[in-house]
């Protein structure tokens, strides 16, 4: 079928380049032409329709300057839509979905995506919700401050900071995804070049692509990214801003050593742009080597944009963080998360508030400590004991992920070995799934011990190995 | 200060146009060049910088392109930024901010926009959180489906939707607010067209102004938008969608026709466009003679993305609404709605479900209906009978506000008018807040009855009526 033989010219007063334009972009919208698929080349197009080459050139210029096409050099236009979810992704998606609303007793969630076990004290929150409706009344259900309940934003800057920010800076945010979608809104637009780790966190990826940025994907090394290829990048080209999660980065597990994170506020500074900073786990530290001293501490030009996450060590399920802005940006900041959704649920903001300035949350993120130490370690012991041979792993130190490379002699690709471990009821994360490209991360994948016990992560990782060994054989077997 | 001094080109791998473009973005992203300001002519720019003049011609262009500049024929090139409120905007907003930290006793409020009363009963709230914290445990704080908590749909689905809808479409979301930026991302790019009402929702404008998209705005009538100029935009332009308040459109609080809802439903499907329909109040129907059929209801096509707000029905604070997806959206939605917040927080989507499919719900809509029918009537006797030669306004048969437009004798701008009854603690909303153009909506003001009750009322409206009588005597005085 032609689908371009119901196109006409509707009206003289728009150019004509204009019209051929939208008119592909309703096509793409509507899913006529897919993600990748060739536009038809100038000439033949410019014949289909009765135009000359000019017009089809600067149509196609218009639709690349709008994120709706990208060129090949030598081979032509490719139709460019809002990211959709590879079949992978969706696969890998649909699976979590599908365990996340059955019974999680018999499931090993190496993902850490799912969130059966909380170790949350249900009673403590229901204490604290009561505390805060009794305290406070109807007034528990208001916003008395835009940026978010005043008392909270005083108590994170008193307990966390010390008071060294200002109060103003502060936004409270329905989690880091959210931080990281406002962050995007308020100083990110379309076309402009950013440098994000490689491999990072997906849900950064998409909100990046989604507002139609530049990507500039530069590799990890065992102290924070490859500061040689940073620095080309910014040589390069105008980057506005460097999305980082300074502590155990994700899934590489990986913490900034604290002369690299002078270095790069240093080249923020010379390059000019920011540097947003993703803490969504530094309250788990196991080992005294690492030293919590984030981006945000070392700032002395306020070139930082902080995102903090509580999900992981307050409640699951329960949206909340908050965001500190450098002042240039405070404003728009503030405006971008009043356009998002006004401001976050109130009860919500005093409990945590109640919860943070009594003795509760210290005694909690230390028991948290206490339970993820245990599984580390013995996770730890695991890998070097039984799998010393088959994988590779980088020490975090503390968080909830491993992420593991296979050797040679073991190498499967990671999406199948999810597809095989996934049928044995045990879940990993595959590499593939924090790389802009699905080509990469095929040898390796993440587990996290967020959901599984001690004696979960026992039964997983023998039913990692016997599978591990399996594939081996098989490949072996084929081979001869 | 010469702001292009400083100006180098970096490299030679990279166009000089697109060096241009990108160092002129930078300084009005620094607020070097402000919003508004005049380039420099093509001619002035190619001498200083010491290229010719097709650069400089390209470069605007590729700034023109990506919403960083605009062009006034004959006069040249403008720079425009993200959205940043205008003084008034700011102004109110500032005031609004300061009234709702403090003490609210005194202060009579018609912009309905602090929430000092909360009608709803605040042990109603207790009781259910507590059930559900009871009933459901730890469960309570997790999501069970990406989409809401699933019970929730399904409820939404069965009293809402007499089970017509999928549960597939139906995404929970933080509020409107969050709705209109779901939409927005998830179907609007950058220099789409898109018909809004005029005058229209503030908080819409701005998301659509910060995605950068064309806005066409067409005129209120009493049953609905300008149905000829609605059509005359359609024909001349590819429009993406319209943005409607169905009923007790905010501010005009005109709810429309069916007949109108039919038309505007066929054209949808003749232009190709989407509505989305922002039902955030019709719940509160006063007269039987307004019947409650939204768009969704008479929509055969899967045209219309509708997005139902339960703040100001169900709790403030407690950012909660939903959306019905067209099937061919349906996956984009969910996934800009993943994209922005991951989820909705759980355990006020369990209250919320609780409180909807027991009784307590319909009670509720009928207390709330009570109360505010009886300020309503209280508020409409009043204009009726005191201010019938001062103003003119369109009567809403629900919901909670009127718009008041001043007549001619007793005209005053209606921003100074704030700014006069602020000092007497008497808070209105001037129309230019609900216009793009600060020049629009000047005889105008919202009243909004949802924080003021019958004496608050009456108090109000006397203040309100010496000052516009003191501003006329003034206006008087002048011209003797």
């Amino acid at each position: 079928m032609d689908i371009y033989k119901d196109f006409t010219f509707k009206d003289n007063d728009i150019p004509k380049y204009i019209q051929v334009a939208n008119y592909i972009k309703s096509l793409i919208d509507k899913r006529k032409i897919k993600e990748g698929d060739k536009l038809p080349t100038i000439r033949e197009l410019s014949k289909k329709l009765g135009v000359n080459n000019v017009t089809i050139v600067s149509a196609y210029n218009k639709l690349k300057s709008e994120g709706y096409a990208y060129q090949k050099v030598g081979s032509g236009s490719y139709a460019k839509r809002k990211e959709v979810a590879s079949n992978f992704r969706k696969e890998y998606s649909n699976a979590l979905k599908k365990i996340s609303m059955g019974d999680l007793t018999d499931v090993i969630d190496f993902t850490g995506e799912t969130t059966g076990e909380v170790l949350f004290p249900i009673d403590d929150l229901k204490g604290i919700i009561n505390e805060v409706l009794e305290r406070d009344g109807a007034n528990a259900l208001l916003s008395d401050n835009r940026n978010g309940y005043t008392n909270l934003i005083y108590t994170i800057n008193k307990v966390f900071w010390n008071n060294k920010l200002n109060d103003e800076d502060i936004i409270i945010i329905s989690g880091a995804q959210q931080g990281i979608d406002i962050a995007s809104k308020g100083i990110l637009n379309i076309n402009d070049n950013i440098i994000v780790e490689k491999p990072t966190y997906v849900g950064a990826l998409s909100v990046f692509k989604w507002r139609k940025v530049n990507l500039f994907e530069v590799p990890i090394d065992e102290d924070g990214i490859n500061l040689n290829k940073f620095e080309k990048i910014l040589q390069k080209n105008e980057i506005k801003c460097f999305y980082t999660m300074s502590y155990f980065q994700n899934p590489t597990g990986v913490s900034y050593s604290i002369e690299k994170k002078k270095r790069i506020l240093d080249l923020a500074e010379i390059y000019d742009f920011y540097i947003i900073e993703d803490d969504y786990l530094s309250e788990l530290i196991y080992e005294n080597s690492l030293e919590y001293v984030p981006f945000k501490w070392l700032d002395k030009n306020d070139r930082v944009i902080y995102i903090k996450s509580f999900s992981k060590i307050f409640l699951p399920g329960i949206r909340l963080g908050y965001l500190v802005a450098p002042e240039v940006f405070s404003e728009t900041l503030q405006n971008s998360k009043h356009n998002t959704d006004i401001t976050t649920s109130s009860l919500m903001q005093r409990a945590l508030e109640l919860y943070i300035s009594s003795n509760k949350w210290k005694k909690n993120i230390k028991n948290l400590n206490d339970e993820y130490i245990k599984r580390y370690t013995h996770l730890k012991t695991i890998l070097d004991s039984e799998f010393k041979d088959m994988l590779t792993y980088n020490d975090p130190k503390g968080g909830l992920n491993f992420y593991i490379t296979l050797k040679d002699e073991f190498k499967i690709n990671t999406k199948e070995l999810f597809i095989k471990l996934r049928k044995k009821n045990v879940y990993i994360t595959p590499g593939a799934m924090f790389f802009t490209s699905q080509n990469d991360g095929q040898d390796s994948f993440r587990i996290a011990f967020y959901q599984t016990d001690k004696e979960k992560i026992e039964k997983g990782m023998k039913i990692l190995k016997e599978e591990l060994i399996l594939a081996k054989e098989l490949r072996y077997d084929k081979l001869n």
